[in-house]
């Protein structure tokens, strides 16, 4: 379906509030909203920010087409009467990007309550965008993180993302495909995400292709014989072993022709076992060379426990855990008002409270500060530009203090639009891919331990002041 | 970003083995392939069909685009030479969809192994089409059912889907948005999924309102003063109860002006305690009438818990949990060669063997036929429409025999295409949820039972035949 236009890709009480706003004559307010997950995924201590680009593709195409405003004149009240005037509707189609962004660059390790993304603008514009903007940045962040857990646990060997028959729909799986190539996946068989993305892609045969001749051998052959350049045999339709066998055979005469086998495929059984006996096999046959591919319902801990079992896996498939982000399906990223400009043009910070202390929000126009020692990430900071530009004592989640003993910083939130226009060259893919990578690096010295996060002591004591101001 | 075709939205596997037929001069061999799951979803005793009419725009959108061909183009094996030939890719462009679809209408109970669609075509396309269907109908079927089974914990309320800010991806929220609907909600929160699909919409603040004013009352005054015919008001930004005596009070003064206010939200707390609390002082002023929303991270577990602790809610809002199927976050369907035409023309039967007797496919041409006793479904036949055409025993999953003792009966699989035109009238997605109340409806006498499902005598004396045949 051919869809002219994205921008009601909204939840409807972002347009009700918008015309309370605008009905209230506050249409002109200034207010700053940050874009942040309160917890890490997977149980785990980091996340990969994912989402930029296409947020900026949605931003950059976001207007309210006619028929978007013909479709909301339809809409009525419990009195049947229409929900929206229709001076706001003229208001919403004259509705322009007039806002100031800042976020965090695709491939970067994140952390709990930072913001990825951090919008000035009138309170209407802050409202609309706050649906769209979750629903990218928390699928592609999810994924990327998958992806990057995926990719260590198979310690540098080769991971292809095949998931797109199980994904969350057409665009669930092209998003995935997107998210997992950042996080660090080497290919998919996505080929539209080929397409569109620049992602390489990789693919063979099914079962089906076996099941579709009288018998194995006869179907490799023929396979073989129509692609030799692109030979990775599916081995398991009927007796896997026998499979590595029938491939062997293939393989042999592949080679008199001048092609080489690429390896072989295993998609059940016992792959531990299985990928052992199947090396021998090739290795005694003179296929050393040929990869071991193996795939059924893989994620990182099933991985794990391959490699602990002394699986020899090459390759790695990975599908429905690695696109649908199966044992956790969703990342609860929010989007939270922290300050706003009274009529006087002065910022008034603003606190969403609550009675668990980690779901107040912070105050503030925020920004991160990360520390390096050397070619180490040591700690983030968050501070407020309006409170300083350059603190060097934090206040972290244990309460303990954490002073700057000279490391070298840099702020991770980048201006991305300058009142509407947008300044940002977007890298591509691939430069994002590798930035995960080398983030990785930087952060393998904290595998397992908790990485220092805390609030400029300026920000903390602000928002201290402002609880007790609201408990009053 | 604007896709000019979704026809590569599949995986690379099905282009090399189309690649693998054209050369083996199979091309045109007519195959027959089944869409089916192995297993219900979410441990239940039943699924909900959806996702037909998004494959039916799919369908008849499908063929190659010259910039589809141009990319297929610089794909090169491992010798870097190019994967595909220049004569491959000019049958590809021309390629129709020459294809017979037959598939079980949206909104239909569905159960394990049943095919909820069948396509007769040459391998080409049905291996081409693989991806597309499962993606589309395994998502789709997934939120329905999930949808349905949040419905039914609702006991007839009133349910909203908001989940658009947690979805997979941008179509990942409006494809649940549709499923959901299909599954029994009863409106969204997603403006887009309301304008394309008719779905209806509903939504009034967040708490991101209630923060932009000084105080909650005033907020609520102002909101009510822009849309005093949509007034839900959100009473837990600072202290609930508060809130609701804060509601009230707006809530009459939209009284005397003519107005009444819908209800209040609750979003977070003990929702059992806050709702009967908050009915208690609704009642006393004389707002029985306002109803009482209740959303955060709800889905079908929590909904019974709370109506066991008498919970006085009236609406449920449901987010995450159901537009990410949290819990089950993908539907196993598998798509399985069944018939293959030989050079006569004449059908061979195909099962892909497992170890795992859930696994072995069934054989043929396909049809299910679901006996009726009145208005309740009481078992359902799967059979070959090759070897009879109205089989009347059928072998239980248990092995006991079926017979049928004059039930009515009628065919699920319904024509969608025949020979490539399309002869199916999509049901609007107003008329295929009210399919899924019809058939829960028919089915709500077998709540906790296992429905009765088999296999026609002589489709399973097939099935063992070939079994028995490829296992010598």
């Amino acid at each position: 379906m051919h869809i002219e236009s994205y921008s009601l890709l909204t939840d409807l009480y972002q347009l009700t509030m918008s015309y309370g706003y605008w009905k209230s004559g506050m249409a002109k307010q200034t207010a700053v909203f940050h874009l942040f997950f309160r917890k890490t995924p997977f149980k785990g201590n980091y996340a990969i920010a994912a989402g930029l680009q296409p947020v900026i593709e949605f931003l950059e195409n976001f207007h309210f087409a006619e028929s978007d405003l013909a479709y909301l004149r339809t809409l009525t009240g419990n009195d049947e009467k229409p929900l929206f005037e229709e001076a706001f509707l003229k208001f919403l189609g004259e509705l322009k990007l007039d806002a100031t962004i800042h976020a965090i660059p695709e491939g970067t390790l994140v952390f709990a309550h930072e913001p990825l993304l951090r919008i000035e603008a009138n309170l209407i514009l802050c409202q609309l965008l706050e649906t769209p903007l979750l629903n990218i940045f928390n699928f592609q962040t999810l994924i990327a993180t998958k992806s990057s857990r995926i990719c260590r646990a198979a310690q540098g060997e080769t991971v292809l993302e095949f998931g797109l028959r199980r994904a969350q729909g057409i665009n669930g799986g092209l998003a995935a495909s997107r998210a997992a190539y950042i996080g660090g996946c080497h290919a998919t068989s996505n080929v539209l995400a080929g397409k569109l993305y620049g992602i390489p892609v990789k693919g063979t045969h099914a079962h089906s292709w076996v099941m579709s001749f009288g018998d194995e051998l006869t179907a490799f052959s023929r396979y073989a014989a129509a692609m030799p350049n692109n030979c990775v045999f599916l081995v398991d339709t009927y007796d896997t072993l026998q499979g590595v066998k029938n491939a062997l055979e293939v393989g042999k005469s592949l080679r008199e022709k001048g092609f080489e086998m690429a390896g072989i495929r295993l998609d059940s059984g016992d792959l531990a076992t299985l990928s052992i006996e199947a090396r021998k096999l090739l290795d005694e046959a003179g296929f050393s060379g040929a990869a071991i591919v193996a795939s059924n319902d893989l994620d990182e801990y099933e991985m794990e426990k391959l490699k602990e079992s002394g699986a020899k896996i090459n390759v790695w498939g990975i599908g429905t855990k690695l696109v649908t982000s199966y044992d956790q399906a969703a990342l609860g990223g929010v989007y939270k008002l922290s300050a706003i400009q009274n009529e006087h043009k002065q910022w008034e910070y603003r606190v969403k409270l609550s009675e668990q202390i980690i779901k107040i929000s912070n105050p503030g126009i925020l920004q991160v500060k990360r520390f390096w020692k050397e070619d180490k990430m040591i700690g983030d900071m968050i501070f407020s530009e309006t409170l300083s530009s350059n603190p060097q004592k934090m206040i972290l989640e244990s309460d303990v203090i954490w002073e700057n003993q000279g490391f070298l910083a840099e702020n991770l939130l980048t201006l991305i639009f300058d009142k509407g226009k947008k300044v940002y060259n977007i890298p591509s893919l691939s430069e994002s891919r590798q930035n995960t990578y080398r983030n990785l690096a930087a952060f393998a010295h904290l595998r397992q331990e908790k990485y220092a996060v805390g609030l400029a002591e300026d920000l903390y004591e602000l928002k201290k002041s402002l609880i007790q101001k609201w408990k009053k």
